[in-house]
């Protein structure tokens, strides 16, 4: 993998790149569909070629424990496995370990748990995360890391942001392919000096990448912004920056503005299935009955096929018969939402003119939905 | 709507024909996929269009129920509403108001229920059934009919059948646009004098084609078969015969040996998304254990996307975490395998070969199903 960094905007930290991989290139920044368990929730890979999503993300826990490491190394990784021929970024747990229920105990070895499937005993530590993730084949894999909440008080934040580094450096001795990139992430929870402190310390180190982790996690927008703000600017810029899990279209737009690369997020296919659209005038609910009366697109400015094919009636009707391919049509423009938003972003670095962009997109969300997406 | 027979087969009473609409021609013998409420189960019209359906069965029950005919009226019909520019069939609703549960009553003049989306009353008369099906505007519509249970006491079945030639008038006289077809439906259960009582009353009437009802709701495979073979005969060459809600592979190829020229049935989606492949030689279970060791397609011989595409694992591991792209996948490859086996059946009976076609499909069914999808 080889990151090029591209142009910067005039009038923001905003910048354009490029990710060369063996698996085409990532015009950054660069929004990933989530496909967990090797699935972006109910489309195919040729939908998603169609909405011309660059990468996916998969994650490492859900795919150790299905179908599991035999049988993606038997189909060639993930990739042979979904048939997807573009890039993939893998997770590499940390996040599950912290936030699924069940028992399960995290040492300084790495984590202990019971399969949510058969039951059985699994060990998660940093060398068989990366193990795991050799077996899944991504093309960029993530360090395993120590997930806390952002609410938590500053000694138990800088215990894991410390145990994160020294799990970082032992994924790093674990790797054996090269050609498989490796992103450490950078924690230390809503404290400035923590973030400092994680940022000095692994960008010391040979990663191939930088990611903010434990965002999203119970802190504010505001400290989301004010972290982000403060920790891209201490990442090398001859590296990609990606900020994890993160997050509704404005928390997007602002992120890019900080000079953040690379995005991930749930919300786009989540909401799809909950009968949620975004649009260019913000979040709409599918089920509300004025939909019932409407003929017209979702969103008359969008130009994905569920807009320039289906009406809100049927969409309406869709939801509710709970008929499956109303989530699919809903999944398909919430994707396509997100992507051209980065296409668009990234015309507008180009032009030198992303601030007065992000600016006039998030007047025009936030005048139609009274602040309801601030946190 | 105007149907031309074609070729008949030299060793069975299969014939080729084409029903020409207004919307396109039909090749037959056809098969419809069910599209009940406006929608083939997680599928779009894009998705229906590849596999080449030429025509789709919705139902005028549960589409008078939601969206209501308001809302077909006003986007142009069921074409408008879901975006299918080929022809549909609308079932009358008797079928559903035999078999759903809940109160109704059902008099000489019609049908009374309560809606299941809102409780509130609805009255389905053969009059509104035709007023619903022209909100709808199906290209061939079927009259309101009464469905016993075959294995009901032939003086029920009787009474049934002479209501049926009743509401078959009213449904004639209700009809205002001719460019509608309306067929009538034949019962009269498993009794074959009343069959022929049937046709022979329903044939004295000015119907655009002639469907068998009543059969595979508590029939034997051998009693359907049995009637289907005498009922046929009864029905006018120069006019469609439909074969309503069957069946299973070997069903059709026994039905189109006996001159039947339409088909519907909900097995290829119902099945898919309980986990069930048709396959050249029988039915598969995706789920059993087997297939996460097989990363071969589901039938070699398949030409469908599903096939073409994704290997057996995969699908395997995609219901096993209940992932809505598996009953797509799925779906796509059991409507592929059904609209196959008609276009095969129709390249058998213009060669002339369709009883050793027919023979030979059979025989490798049942040797690997021993059986099992005899009734």
């Amino acid at each position: 993998m080889r990151f090029v960094a591209g142009a910067r905007d005039a009038g923001s930290r905003a910048r354009r790149g490029t990710l060369h991989t063996s698996r085409g290139a990532v015009e950054t920044p660069a929004f990933m569909p989530v496909g967990t368990r090797a699935t972006v929730t109910g489309l195919t890979p040729a939908d998603l070629l169609t909405l011309d999503a660059p990468i996916l993300l998969a994650n490492t826990y859900h795919l150790l424990l299905r179908p599991g490491p035999d049988v993606l190394r038997r189909v060639g990784g993930i990739h042979g496995f979904m048939r997807w021929p573009r890039p993939v970024l893998t997770d590499s747990g940390g996040y599950q370990i912290f936030s699924l229920p069940g028992d399960r105990t995290i040492t300084e070895r790495g984590a202990r748990f019971r399969s949510y499937v058969d039951g059985r005993p699994h060990d998660l530590t940093p060398e068989a995360s990366i193990e795991m993730q050799a077996a899944i084949g991504s093309d960029i894999m993530m360090v395993l890391d120590v997930c806390v909440n952002a609410t938590s008080d500053e000694g138990a934040v800088r215990d894991a942001m410390e145990r994160t580094h020294r799990w970082a450096l032992r994924s790093l001795a674990a790797r054996k392919n090269p050609a498989q990139a490796l992103f450490a992430i950078v924690q230390g929870g809503v404290v400035p000096a923590l973030r400092r402190q994680s940022a000095a310390f692994l960008t010391a180190h040979p990663f191939d990448g930088f990611a903010l982790g434990g965002l999203a996690v119970g802190d504010s927008r505001a400290q989301r912004e004010d972290i982000t703000g403060l920790a891209v600017d201490l990442l090398p810029s001859a590296l990609p920056r990606y900020l994890m899990g993160v997050g509704t279209p404005p928390d997007l737009l602002y992120a890019i503005g900080c000079g953040v690369d690379m995005f991930d997020c749930v919300l786009p296919t989540h909401l799809a299935w909950q009968g949620t659209a975004f649009t260019s005038t913000g979040r709409v609910r599918v089920t509300r009955g004025a939909n019932n009366a409407a003929d017209g697109p979702l969103d008359a400015s969008c130009a994905c096929s569920t807009c320039r094919t289906f009406g809100r009636s049927y969409l309406y009707h869709l939801f509710k018969c709970s008929e499956p391919l109303g989530p699919r049509l809903l999944s398909i423009h919430n994707l396509h939402h997100y992507l051209q938003l980065m296409r668009d972003a990234r015309a507008a670095i180009d032009a030198g003119v992303y601030a007065e962009f992000a600016r006039a997109r998030l007047a025009e969300i936030d005048r139609h939905e009274h602040g309801e997406v601030r946190a």
